[in-house]
């Protein structure tokens, strides 16, 4: 613990119980860093034996959960979400066993050099030591970030939604057992006690025992723990991302590029929000936008060329306002507007963006050069759908959630995304003249 | 500009001063982005002959400062370190012209793969943005930082110490001018308007427009920026190092290793400000290092082993307590104790050091294998001085200040940790099924 920053040094008996399970957390982590490979590894797999072995109880107690929701009138693709069945855990615990074998990014060398003086430096991955994760519904995130957590040598601290309390009460018990099955503390496991708004306020104030909050979630749940946590945090999540039809697009790939990126899987923060089209062939491509985008399901909300463009086809489109812009729907909804040039469209994307996913449509080197260049997001797709954006589209194996900020980690964050690095000088004496 | 996180998207005529300023600097921000490096590196030559030809200037508004100082009963200490003369101005400008030779780390490919689908993934080093920097006293961070901010394609808000308002006025007169001679916008380079520290506050606030702040100075202004700010913030600086003579260390080498720790320059953060002695050596080494330190001029604060050494050896050993476990001393003093292992060493470390750097004096291999292992701390010294935690030492060329937080950059920050990262992905036609 830092004496500067963290909360009081001494009185263990004042502290909180969220205060004093980060402690239980620093502690349990600082056991866990010099663990090796091989006992993280280990505990991952006793996790997964745990998973199945605990079945019954993990879906009895979910079914308090699942009971307590469709009793307080929760809507069913929200129990859909938070329901565990056999299946479903015997897949979460297969995820767990893919974690295993993905690469350890602990020790990994990131720069290396002899001194002109003869010390030998070396900057080292380490863990980042305690990390918490603020997330809702779906109780599988508890095991998936308990698993990269614990992968990267990282204590974890849990703060689930209340509505899946039960639930994640039963998989934490589940992983602390194996956890020290394995030899490590049970400690590196940990949920927030607590259901009360109050328990993330103190969570978030744990400045010098956590290490970094990653929030996932709503927009909502994002802002108040970006803004009001003196832990640092990694924003993960609010993607209003744009497709950019570009005057040089092949205008087959632009349509279908544009239907995959809005409607494939709208609920996701890597779903297209806006479509913009360059005005050169917009005649030619929004009657045929309107008919994939209806047919896919799609609700228009467009400028006024696309409003006319409507109009003429027989299409219904809402007039779009700064509100759609600016609107992440996570619904079969898009707006749409037709931009002068290729700098009109970065424009736009620069005044709306969320930083996330920003996808061009061109055959055109020098567009696709250029809007790379201009557009600042954490990935910019050139003739591919926004939906790529994701830790196992991208080959991580893993996400622990995709960041929209630009400090330690843009985009999906893999293993090496939960590691800090430590210089270790190794000299025979050395000081300095 | 994002639209979620910043202040009011329209109406600029309701900006305060500093807020208006960050806007312009985001605008400048996206100008400069996507400029070559030989436009940076103009930028930069054009602003060490700026420095050369507007000496005169300068100097004279740094007279203002100065006569400031002295009216307020400044000690001369501090006056120096606000003094320009024509030397330390041309010394200034040769430190630009250095930065200009360093490696660009703007576009820099750090990870790339042809994914099994044929999409082409690029992760590529982009500028953060802007970048804010709160520092106390000295008028050449004013250049330095603005030249790392320009090298890595960031624009930079200065806010200076208002003890050194004049000399910043006129240092940042004499960038803006040059920048805009190479075609750069001059808002690349801004300092932030106001003496007030209500214009610290604002900075603090402006989250979505300023993408990073970095506090330099003393504790108590990097507390208040850390626990204030919205935008995010890279911790700087606080040293509380401790350097550890273990049991199988080389004596003399140990005395020297310490010495220069503490004494080379006591006033900086990679001083050492406590040492901690193995028990099993005890007898031997605390006479030695108490002539050594009464002979460098340091006064130890010991526990009670250290007071005992001291009264056999008639030197004079004052008590420590907690308050000195936790001291950053920045003087002529250090915190000694006696410890009965090496895991009771990095228990001392683990309690009261500020993560900076950690030394360990041993001819064993196993206890320094264990002590780097242990201990958590951005630079961890294996037989050498603490002293040695220094971009320019790492071979660095430059260092915006050393971070003492683990997410980002960890240890002394060159032109890479200024940066950030954008995947572009570039297919022909992809969705995903």
């Amino acid at each position: 613990m830092r004496r500067m920053s963290a909360p009081q040094t001494s009185g263990q008996t004042t502290d909180t119980p969220v205060v004093a399970a980060a402690r239980r957390a620093q502690t349990a982590a600082a056991a866990l860093a010099p663990a090796p490979r091989s006992t993280r590894d280990a505990a991952l797999e006793a996790i997964a034996r745990a998973l199945t072995d605990g079945t019954e109880a993990i879906v009895a107690a979910n079914a308090d959960d699942i009971a307590r929701a469709r009793a307080a009138g929760t809507p069913e693709s929200i129990v859909d979400r938070l329901t565990l069945t056999p299946e479903r855990i015997e897949r979460i615990a297969a995820d767990v066993r893919d974690v295993v074998g993905l690469p350890d990014p602990v020790g990994q060398v990131q720069r290396g050099s002899t001194l002109p003086n003869g010390l030998e430096l070396r900057q080292i991955r380490v863990p980042l030591g305690v990390v918490g994760i603020v997330y809702e519904a779906r109780p599988n995130v508890t095991v998936d970030a308990a698993a990269l957590c614990l992968k990267s040598g990282n204590a974890v601290l849990l703060r689930g939604s209340s509505s899946a309390h039960a639930s994640n009460t039963a998989l934490v018990a589940v992983l602390r057992d194996a956890v020290q099955e394995a030899g490590l503390p049970a400690d590196v496991v940990q949920l927030v006690p607590g259901e009360s708004r109050e328990s993330v306020t103190e969570l978030m104030r744990a400045r010098g025992l956590v290490d970094v909050l990653i929030p996932r979630g709503g927009a909502s749940l994002i802002r108040t723990v970006v803004e009001g946590s003196t832990v640092p945090v990694i924003e993960t999540g609010t993607g209003n991302c744009h497709v950019y039809i570009d005057e040089a697009a092949d205008l087959d790939s632009a349509l279908e590029i544009l239907v995959n990126s809005k409607a494939q899987r709208p609920s996701v923060c890597n779903a297209a929000e806006t479509v913009l089209v360059h005005a050169g062939i917009a005649d030619t491509f929004l009657p045929r936008a309107l008919d994939a985008l209806t047919a896919a399901g799609v609700t228009v909300h467009g400028d006024d060329a696309w409003q006319k463009a409507g109009e003429a086809a027989g299409t219904k489109v809402l007039p779009a306002g700064e509100q759609d812009w600016a609107e992440e729907y996570l619904s079969y909804d898009i707006a749409a507007a037709v931009v002068p040039s290729l700098d009109a469209a970065v424009e736009h994307i620069r005044t709306w963006s969320s930083g996330h996913t920003e996808a061009v449509v061109t055959r055109d080197t020098a567009a696709a050069r250029r809007f790379t260049a201009l557009v600042d997001a954490a990935a910019v797709m050139v003739n591919a759908s926004t939906r790529f954006t994701d830790g196992s589209q991208f080959g991580f194996g893993a996400e622990i959630g995709i960041s929209t900020q630009k400090l330690h980690a843009r985009g999906p964050m893999g293993l090496p995304e939960l590691t800090s690095t430590k210089y270790v000088i190794t000299g025979e004496g050395h000081v300095r003249g």
